[in-house]
């Protein structure tokens, strides 16, 4: 029976800045990516974070990111893979004794926004990456864009990946995501995004931008949850995959 | 036999900022207290200090700090209980993974500057600081001051605890340190401060500032490593201490 | 004619965090306090904000604190008088950049948070606030809560000092605000509100908690634009005090 | 007579971290690019720098950086040109609050390490910058790489620019620096370096690393003061330089 991970990018409060409707999204996901200090959540944030995802059984993922919480680690920055390797491991570390205290298990890593992107790309980056997150666990699974080099890397270091997919993005033939400042970048109809998951999770392919059908496997689905449109995409997207007789299971279960 | 650790503050360099003599004063410690990113001590940095005690066989603790790097952690700030204990939780956790990937433990946990002396005077902040490295190991030794609101607080949260004592400073009657403002503060002669030492390692006691015999007892000696004066300082109390037949041991031997 | 000014903290949005309904408040108050950049307030969000300003005829003042971005500078932090002057100087001289650029004068100081409660308790820190604001510009308004020593060392120091009172706060018959943690220090009923600055501009009285009558002097009303409630309260006092012949004036005419 | 201004990267210590030799240092020069906090330069350190080259009569200027401590500026960023502008106008702000309380005027503005090179070798970058140093004062020079992308966007901004050259580094053909890593990229005689300056001050041209001669305009010369040999290097220079009848002149009476 087909089964898919629903992940979310939460515990991106900091201090008295707050983003995000954590409490509600939570219970709808079975992963979630759990912001390390960086770019986003500070320690009582993060402890908040993984004390509700212990609460309704959601999977904890860390969600580390490149230094610069002023541009919320959407920004590239020129780092050296050693460099990569110990931020991955400090906010890695730093996340896991939430998890210990909370007694859950940390369950993967996903990296956040221009390191994310970083590492589909380049192969020696996503290299840095997986010996970070391998640093702080050989089980832990790494968690990356369908199809790019970081898959290709956390295989190469004997890391566990989940092959990520977006429902709400359109790809380009080479299995990268088309940019947002393209038109047609984003899939605003959820029976329309919901209906490309369940291909990409039933078929293992998905209609790219320029029409042409591509391979790509998905072990887990990228949804939002910083506004009620997003809960209610969250929401809609789950009733379509259970609907069409796909499990939503922990990441583990499907990786 | 009698014992003593020897502790100091190292991997307190950050980016392009080198502080501290750490090759040189490792070697000569059993105990070191490593900076997590808060008031210095990048990844980078944390890696390589924690590699230096693993090859030296140096005790590894952790040494966090209030969030301040502009002041070095040694400007109080007023933190509500919980931040702190999670704040500790984040520092102590970070790195705990650098220990992992070198494949040492981690033993202890030190705080730094204004987080020590708070916690040697403030019951409540202690207890925080207490159970957020409880958090992050059962076995963890919290180092503090000898005899403080912190050692108390430590027995009570159930932690280990090594109490520390300054061979370089004076000491108050009722066990706090004199304050560097005030004259006599410090200790300079090398051989009169190994002599202090020998007498707390032994009798448990030690002259206060005032001429009065306290009783105190000690696990641990701070000493420094920012400067070949202080060097040298380290040297001459290790060779005093072995000449008087106090042994040299790790923290966990001697708690 | 009895005169008041309006100022509300403004320009706190930080990043991807955004906070504050800045473009609905500016238009319905006399003076805006603008982050920084160390509690809130990044460069971009800094353009931004003075030029709304600019476009409404608002003035503009900085609003320095702690560096304490993870409190939101709501935290007390132990800093010598020489560190505080030095922090305010900076922030304030990036702030006139802004103002420079967009054209407009920057005309007041307000510190934010913990900082502007300590000046208010102690002189000494007050008095190193002011020489910062001195430091930028001998005509800079230090806007400061009415009656306490923050008032006193601006006066001291040679700059014009706007006393600030809170509508929607109670106060302790020695002119402090009464603690939110005590009951009784919010005044949530905009009709009261209004009725009690109109009291203190017309008649330089207010009723204290105590229910004893204290002397205050009124030159600016504290106000929030961060929620469609505080939106609305400021709009409810606007039309109070002009309804009793009070004038909404800039900082500059009412000092 | 030929003229040439020394300037110098100064004032990046950084709370607790002291880096450089300024007090040797600023004697020694004509102009000081003094760092503003967001690479290194806390406030306090900002103004006893400002303080120092005031009283040793040394040109100050600015010397924003990316926001990247712990990089100290020296790893690429890939920000906006929005953001670029708003970031070296709050940094140079922050700069000539100092100079303003210390009575002496902002001269120019160097943008630091990675900056540097990136508005060196990218138009769009450089004109950032320049509005943004625009933004602070018209009559302000921009200190940049002789020859490179940074010149030509400063003149098209109606900027005046000070010709940047290295007397340590060697030049490719096209007028960029030869990389750090690769060989003869730094030139270790001091008279060999002193005769390259004098070469580039009187007769405009320099011979680069393949052999070949190459025009260059030289109105300041980059020197380092961060260690006893980098001392006696700028010693040397200056003598050379004085020797050969070249006047050290503060930028505003070269360029």
């Amino acid at each position: 029976m087909p089964k898919i991970d629903l992940n979310c990018d939460l515990g991106e409060s900091y201090g008295a800045f707050s983003v995000g409707m954590d409490s509600e999204v939570i219970p709808l996901i079975t992963s979630a990516n759990v912001a390390c200090g960086w770019h986003g959540g500070d320690p009582v944030v993060m402890n908040r974070t993984v004390e509700l995802c212990r609460r309704f059984g959601t999977g904890v993922g860390a969600h580390p990111s490149y230094p610069d919480l002023m541009g919320f680690g959407r920004r590239d920055m020129n780092l050296s893979p050693e460099e990569v390797r110990m931020y991955v491991r400090y906010q890695v570390g730093a996340l896991s004794a939430f998890c210990r205290a909370q007694g859950v298990l940390l369950r993967h890593v996903k990296p956040h926004g221009a390191l994310y992107n970083a590492m589909a790309r380049t192969y020696e980056l996503a290299q840095a990456v997986c010996l970070g997150v391998r640093d702080c666990g050989e089980d832990l699974i790494l968690m990356a864009l369908a199809g790019s080099q970081a898959v290709r890397a956390a295989r190469d270091t004997g890391l566990r990946v989940a092959q990520e997919v977006f429902a709400d993005r359109a790809y380009e033939e080479d299995g990268s995501l088309v940019s947002r400042r393209k038109p047609g970048a984003m899939i605003k109809d959820p029976a329309e995004a919901a209906a490309r998951v369940v291909r990409m999770v039933t078929e293992g392919r998905v209609c790219a931008v320029t029409g042409r059908e591509i391979e790509i496997e998905a072990h887990s689905v990228c949804v939002h949850g910083d506004s009620p449109e997003a809960l209610a995409f969250v929401q809609s997207i789950r009733e379509a995959l259970v609907a069409r007789g796909i499990t939503l299971a922990p990441l583990c279960e499907v990786v």
